[in-house]
């Protein structure tokens, strides 16, 4: 099943608009996707270069790197994102999962159920390429909101910072 | 820093035996690795084409991805095993992140601390190639053993079964 791409969304001043979920471009480093993922996590600003460079390396990946964007129709800005790459094991009759990361809505935009479309998303092209699950890592606040997607506790998550 | 690969652990025999870690080589099918696999999950038979050919999709991400095993030098058996692979991000400036995957150790050979090795090495790789943390998802009862490889308790996974 190809993953579902044009949707209708609610904005916050109430307007119905249509988005379109779509794989990341290079020229979305002018449409503001860095600052979005500053939303997330420390995020410093990227050179058109620094950009160019780490968008070469996971276009390399192909199939098994992607990150998905939604791009305000109104504004030209990206308003949401979320990426999925796929691990290749030899557990499972050498099966692959997939691990969704950087999931952030722009705090402008949120409660359009813009996140639940990108997740939905990103788990249709896990389901596409054969993974057997797809598994993410969240704050307990978040918990909720994977759940409605889908998504089952099911471990802890450990981190070592170096 | 180049990761330690040389060490010396107790058997459960009780006699103390020089283990080395290594990368994964096609010459460990034929060692008992698949079989190692299927301690920690699902991992049926695989044919020697169908490992070869999983063991070339991984060897093509180069320093992306890694498998470490320990083989027993008298049994010729492999004993351990864990892989990591590196996510290359946008957010902190174009870092990575290394994920660390099924761990396991033989259940004949546990308590001689071939885990805390494989994982500590599979920390140093990270390190090396600039990661910013290492990450790994863990049942409850595992927290303990990832706290003395220096880990926290960060977050909750979550996963959605296909």
């Amino acid at each position: 099943m190809e993953p579902k791409t044009l949707f209708e969304a609610e904005k916050t001043n109430g307007h119905k608009t249509e988005f379109k979920i779509r794989q990341l471009e290079i020229s979305d480093h002018a449409k503001g996707f860095t600052e979005l993922l500053g939303q997330l996590s420390q995020c410093p600003s990227l050179s058109q270069s620094e950009f160019e460079a780490r968008f070469a390396d996971l276009v390399a990946l192909g199939d098994d790197h992607h990150i998905a964007v939604v791009e305000d129709p109104t504004s030209g800005r990206i308003i949401a994102t979320g990426s999925i790459f796929i691990e290749k094991k030899f557990l499972r009759g050498c099966s692959s999962v997939g691990h969704i990361e950087d999931v952030v809505v722009d705090k402008a935009t949120r409660g359009g159920h813009l996140g639940q479309r990108i997740v939905n998303y990103l788990i249709d092209r896990a389901k596409a390429v054969g993974c057997y699950k797809v598994i993410l890592d969240c704050t307990p606040e978040l918990r909720v909101f994977y759940e409605k997607c889908g998504f089952v506790e099911k471990n802890v998550q450990m981190a070592l910072y170096f």
